[in-house]
């Protein structure tokens, strides 16, 4: 392949391939709203035909909710396998009065492409969609078999496909799998994200008295469950945001002295980033940074509180429940049911007597944690340097993709995520955004990808 | 008077006012409900008719609300004023599916009157209107001026009555306020309450981020608010109920000793008190027995908790704000402005870094302390005794009752809680009832009152 001259083709392709994308994002497939089925169908056909017709062999898998876009280029001998994996299903729209233009009416303003779906993520996965087909158009073969993977159920959970993956195995083994949904480090810096956090959700609901009480006739005499759980909660974590559960940290792994080198030369203001978020102050555990915190190291948040009186004014009760979400975001080697066993075993120690106690675990799932030097990486990176002018940064991402764990564990690959998207692209949020320009240049680093790993040789 | 010809008499009468209180009763005087407006005065109406009828000079005082039934009978030289305050509104009627027979449909079971009001304080009230116009009905003088202040607004807080109490001064003037809007000890042991807990309410705000924020990206950076509110409450109040705010207990008036000796010798069992509130044990602060710590010691609750994610399952968010409702129930000596500036202060040092407060006090009340061997106490114990056959134990009562402490400033006078009703008589709740014996021993108790206090000279 003359890569110069497919670089050239891309770009005149550039106002058919925003076209494309506007007419993607005006489908309303929002996948937890059942009155949405059909959009939600017609986005998979969409992009299922255009697959289609750039010759790929392709199908649509039914699952017990929206089916699965599954296609493929041929195998090529000698050459590794990349699966590219994304949604076409969005995120709900409310609050509709706060969007500037309709969510599925794609507009351009200052050099950004608003909808709902433009960076998360029909935008970014679309880069890739085009690369292929474009490469296909010019009659040259890629030189690596690329299998997608685009399914409609990202944004409720992926509960079908993490089912059903098992099952698809052969189908999609692969070398790597390559994800464009998340971000870049900032803006015209682009970044590799070679580690996510795990997770460990629950519930807590503390128990009183039978019944709201008098705090007149019974207070000082029977335990409130909403003071004992300001104490129960206050017993797993401390001011710093250090977890005091034994043996939490027994399993963390280790930042290496590369990392935090590597980490230490980005671009990074903490009073920037405070100001971002609205806060007077940045916290969090003594002797690491603010990337360090949010990327490596475990943290515990109580994401919702509940007592007693929620409405106006006064009412003067013990109140008989309490109770509280909470989640732990995890790194490298921990273990949901470990912290899980460790946590029940923590509350049953410090509960404060007079009341009982209830866990019930929701959901959990392991940190990724991938080499940021594998040859995967290396060869992402000199496509993103080439495309992006740029060469990416090596980060960490402090949030979880529970399926990027499981693609690890079923089909035993490597894993690229390759976010085109910006910190302030309002994904689940009014006016969601992509970057034209990033979306152009997503679309050339892709086909560079492609390249790059038709060089590396078939590792199993 | 002929004492026992009048009990006689009293005890002939006891169905018609035993009909009385069921006419009253009939009338949904829900002070709280806009929509009630008309049958709220109508039951303002039906006592004083009662208390005009029998020759009391009675007028209906109009408030910026419901009016208050202000009667009196002549004044007798040389003996004191008694001032018998209660009211004729009530509380809701909701959950009205758990009423076994309708709110507002007095009906007789197991030798009880169930309605709404029935104890609270219809029912109380009017043992004291019945005696008074029977006395009346013979014939003879009463041996000292009673007054009536029959309000319709304590269920929606006293605004009104609180605001013009000083421009009633004249009118109200008295030695000793009577109230029956409370209860016995326990069944068949009345009691005198002579204490009262004051109250101090607020509402507490921690703001965090400018937004609720994702967990994954930003936890572990940025202080979360449901967590800090969890620490600085737990700083308030140790896991035993011991206040821990700098100062607290200093104006605190300590239990004497000769209380301490009466409490102990009352009835009483932790096992069968926690097993009525349906916990498992009862808890509070070391050196104090459960009546001791109800009743004479300051406590402090949280009556409300809110922060973050409400509904069902998981969302994995640093809230931007948490909320608490606290109060404080406070003793004799203490000062509920005193407590603000201290809560304030306190809050301000332990505030964990990263967020930000408002402290909103509501309302306060100081609490009250009588004289349990005053003149008035000593003859209120010789009328209950005569009329319940048993002595009346002397004991305080662990909530706030703010227009008694009101009286005792503006009228400058005694005070006599005389509580006819039990514990299990469902005030505020569905199936409110009043034991038909307590409502006849309460008129007995009330004729022998006036008695009583009759032979008491004139204090100023």
């Amino acid at each position: 392949m003359n890569l110069p001259a497919l670089l050239d083709t891309l770009a005149k392709d550039s106002d058919r391939h925003l076209d494309e994308l506007v007419q993607w994002l005006k489908i309303p497939s929002i996948s937890s709203d059942t009155s949405h089925r059909e959009p939600t169908a017609a986005a998979a056909d969409w992009v299922a035909a255009k697959l289609q017709n750039a010759g790929l062999a392709t199908e649509l898998v039914p699952t017990d909710g929206h089916p699965m876009v599954i296609a493929q280029t041929p195998a090529v001998p000698g050459a590794p396998v990349a699966l590219v994996y994304g949604h076409y299903d969005v995120q709900p729209v409310e609050p509709l009065e706060e969007w500037k233009t309709g969510p599925f009416e794609p507009t351009v303003r200052d050099g950004n492409l608003y909808a709902r779906g433009a960076t998360d993520d029909k935008g970014q996965v679309l880069t890739h969609v085009q690369s292929v087909c474009d490469w296909l158009a010019t009659g040259e073969p890629l030189p690596l078999q690329i299998k997608f993977l685009i399914e409609g159920e990202e944004e409720v959970g992926s509960e079908n496909l993490e089912r059903m993956l098992p099952s698809l195995r052969e189908r999609l083994a692969c070398d790597c799998v390559v994800i464009s949904d998340s971000g870049q480090y900032a803006e015209g810096q682009p970044a590799i994200t070679y580690g996510l956090r795990g997770i460990a959700t629950y519930e807590l609901e503390l128990k009183g008295p039978a019944q709201d009480l008098h705090s007149g006739s019974f207070g000082g005499a029977v335990m409130n469950p909403a003071i004992a759980l300001c104490h129960l909660l206050s017993s797993i974590v401390d001011r710093e945001g250090r977890i005091q559960i034994e043996g939490f940290y027994d399993d963390v792994q280790a930042l290496s002295q590369a990392e935090r080198d590597a980490w230490a030369r980005l671009p990074q203001s903490d009073a920037q980033f405070a100001k971002g978020v609205g806060v007077t102050e940045l916290f969090g555990e003594k002797g690491f940074t603010t990337d360090e915190r949010r990327w490596a190291r475990p943290t515990f948040d109580v994401n919702g509180l509940r007592s007693g009186h929620q409405g106006e004014g006064v009412k003067t009760i013990i109140p008989a429940t309490a109770s509280a979400k909470l989640s732990f975001r995890l790194v490298a080697n921990q273990n949901p049911q470990t912290v899980t066993t460790a946590l029940q075993r923590h509350l049953e120690q410090h509960l404060p007597s007079g009341v009982r106690f209830t866990l019930r675990p929701d959901h959990g799932a392991p940190g990724m944690l991938a080499d940021p030097e594998s040859r995967f990486a290396t060869a992402a990176s000199r496509a993103i340097e080439a495309a992006f002018g740029v060469a990416p940064v090596m980060i960490r991402e402090g949030g979880s993709i529970p399926i990027v764990t499981r693609f690890q564990d079923v089909l035993d690959c490597d894993c690229l995520l390759l976010g085109w998207g910006l910190s302030d692209d309002n994904a689940h949020s009014p006016n969601e955004k992509f970057k034209i320009q990033d979306y152009h240049r997503g679309i050339a680093a892709s086909a560079m990808l492609w390249s790059e790993l038709g060089k590396l040789s078939e590792s199993k």
